[in-house]
């Protein structure tokens, strides 16, 4: 009983097996195919210049035959979504009513969505489907939006705190006298094209699918299976973006850019944890960023689903037990190292990927680079986007347990326009003990 | 060929049916068979008294006759490991050294670890499997954490705000002078005992695999073909606590206990957004959390990763839009329809497996439950726990945007001290529009 790769037979191109068998373990069938219609699935021409030759990302999980994705939507919330079906909370037809949720912005379209090795891990439909697939959505497809934009006030702490020392103004219209920042917050769900992405990461689209296949324990058995079917909705996070000022003005390279591209850290972009210095530089990045749309720039902080170097927060700990512990206690020149005894790898972030969605918002140039990776700022530079000013964290934001990664990072090529730590500094202890 | 079933073929018991079917579009075979030894996988007894009993939880991908369970270590992250094989950044073959990674502060074991039904979402001997598994890591398995233990010292621009003012004091032991809580953080990953979990949800284990395969439009096969496999780490986030006093004191009811379960939001946690009491509410508890500890008890803030009610920020920024678009504005007599229309759910967080965490930590009464909601308070005292006093939001820290929010939860049984608001007040439009 063929139960997956029956689900998109209209537009099986290259079928290159049968697709995963699975029982029948209890009198109700599993599913095989249309509810809702006899339609067949859409073509997806990945980079087409106009949405209708592009053709939607159609996920859904009610109407198989109308599938032309491996995965489905909302990343890993997937799971609780079939949580929400076997409680018997959410019928398993529910079509998404999207009245009045269209997007607070209109983004694009930009030349870069047409290029299509340009961007290869999102929709750059994804937030306007309700209005370019709306004969597809009258016709009974269930097609759901994978970027969604809306307005927000962001008021944090350490901007109230700017504002009272006098390092920001308030004007009512970018930040208020309560100190709250007025920004378009956009919500980014990954859509990848795999065998763009399997070019970014130097390997062939096979290996990527059998890797991906493989190193997950045996996930979506048709990245190997059905080759026909290119494009993957991976159960992961996405990003979200923070734009302070005009979205349009993005794409302007005559207006002033001020942009961070952040990876998440919950230890301490939520709970302040003193060991990294990732929430200040947020907020000092969110605080650039306010000044600049001030003098009539823009900016932007785009905020990325990727804890701990994307090593998820286990390993992150027992890489700080690690370091913490080691004979010598926490040094700069143990820091790589430790990550890699645990990981395997100093880093699974890859910054590979992350330009996209710049290209996706028209960007050409950041003026104003507020970041000190030469891993991000060589991602986005080869990307074609150009960099001017590089903003570094001021040292009074720095904690005095995040001057280990610091040094660290200097030593390894991050940007500093101050003095690189030499050999001796790097050995020095700069980080507490685990029991300080 | 069979590339999944034979995998774990030492320990199958009741193998239902053949497995996915992967061809091979390369040269390279794809792997099926041990490298390392020509041990079998290990049987899970879940809830066995003793962790030798239980087993030990194998979710590698490099010894496929190893593994005992569907799907593997990192949650969502598991993709990104994927990437860095692909990008040629990792080798297969890699082995966590866990040299000083161990926890911390030993938690338990305690008497609910041995209750197979207590404890369903999560591996209880997961934060010591190098000291409890230590054979079987001498012998080849390649076993790793699911759970890590480490100090951490938080600081919180809302913390030292409450040093300012008066409302906490510094003691140099929980609290620094300059602002610093002084922490236990507890990273867990989910591991899911099927049988177990189908039994809080109300369903069939039968229905809740393939539900969990259908839903996620195709996920682990094996959830419907390996009814042997009773294990599953699904790719989703998992939970950080952060712990305030002794670890050991959360298992002393005479001890007293403040603790709140916050689910994740990251625009309000993060960035401050006005729209919902988040950030507000957790910044109070961890406040309440200081100063139990500092008056002889403890705290514990447990975070889940369940952003947007668990439907993701694509859907909640959605559901946002649609609020503040309709007819008649913002009102707390629509929020939930608001989210009901786009989702087909108000929520899909299911605290069902959320106390788990609780019980392993040895907790069986939390004096000051520093949360409203009656679905957190339902699934905890209906786990077992005793709650004592419950703590709302203080009035003063509700933003004004997030007042539809608290009036719709009050109004439909969330915990408040104060009126519950009538139909004529969840009429009124309370909330900002999209151009303001």
């Amino acid at each position: 009983m063929s139960v997956v790769s029956s689900a998109n037979s209209a537009s099986v191109s290259s079928p290159s097996t049968s697709a995963p068998a699975a029982p029948s373990p209890s009198p109700r069938h599993i599913r095989l195919t249309s509810h809702s219609s006899g339609l067949g699935s859409i073509p997806i021409r990945w980079g087409a210049a106009t949405a209708q030759e592009r053709g939607p990302v159609v996920g859904t999980t009610t109407n198989r035959a109308h599938r032309n994705v491996i995965g489905t939507h909302s990343g890993s919330y997937s799971v609780y979504r079939a949580l929400a079906v076997a409680a018997g909370a959410l019928k398993r037809e529910h079509k998404a009513d999207l009245t009045n949720t269209s997007p607070t912005d209109v983004i694009g379209p930009y030349p870069q969505w047409s290029d299509p090795g340009r961007i290869v891990s999102l929709d750059p439909w994804g937030a306007s489907v309700a209005e370019v697939y709306a004969g597809e959505l009258a016709a009974g497809y269930d097609i759901r939006p994978t970027i969604a934009v809306t307005q927000a006030h962001v008021i944090l702490p350490e901007v109230i705190d700017a504002l009272q020392k006098g390092r920001l103004k308030a004007d009512g219209k970018f930040l208020t006298p309560g100190g709250a920042a007025v920004v378009t917050k956009v919500a980014v769900e990954p859509v990848w094209y795999l065998p763009e992405v399997a070019r970014r990461f130097n390997c062939s689209e096979t290996d990527l699918r059998r890797v991906l296949f493989e190193e997950t324990g045996g996930m979506y058995p048709e990245l190997v299976t059905r080759s026909d079917l290119e494009v993957f909705l991976p159960p992961i996070g996405g990003q979200t973006l923070y734009i302070f000022g005009k979205p349009r003005d993005l794409a302007d390279t005559s207006v002033e850019l001020t942009a961070r591209i952040h990876d998440e850290c919950n230890g301490s972009d939520v709970f302040g944890s003193d060991i990294c210095t990732c929430r200040p530089y947020l907020t000092h990045a969110i605080e650039e960023c306010i000044a600049g749309a001030q003098r009539g720039g823009v900016g932007l902080i785009a905020y990325s689903r990727k804890e701990g170097r994307a090593l998820g927060e286990v390993t992150k700990f027992l890489v700080y037990n690690a370091r913490k512990r080691q004979v010598g206690g926490d040094t700069a020149d143990q820091y790589f190292a430790r990550t890699e005894c645990v990981a395997g790898v100093q880093d699974m972030r890859f910054q590979e990927l992350m330009p996209d969605v710049f290209h996706w918002l028209g960007i050409q140039k950041i003026h104003r680079l507020v970041s000190m990776s030469n891993m991000k700022f060589d991602a986005i530079t080869g990307s074609g986007i150009a960099v001017g000013e590089r903003i570094n964290i001021p040292d009074e934001l720095i904690p005095a347990d995040a001057r280990v990664e610091m040094d660290a990072k200097m030593a390894a090529g991050y940007f500093t326009p101050g003095v690189v730590p030499d050999a001796e500094e790097l050995k020095k202890a700069k980080g507490r003990g685990l029991s300080e």
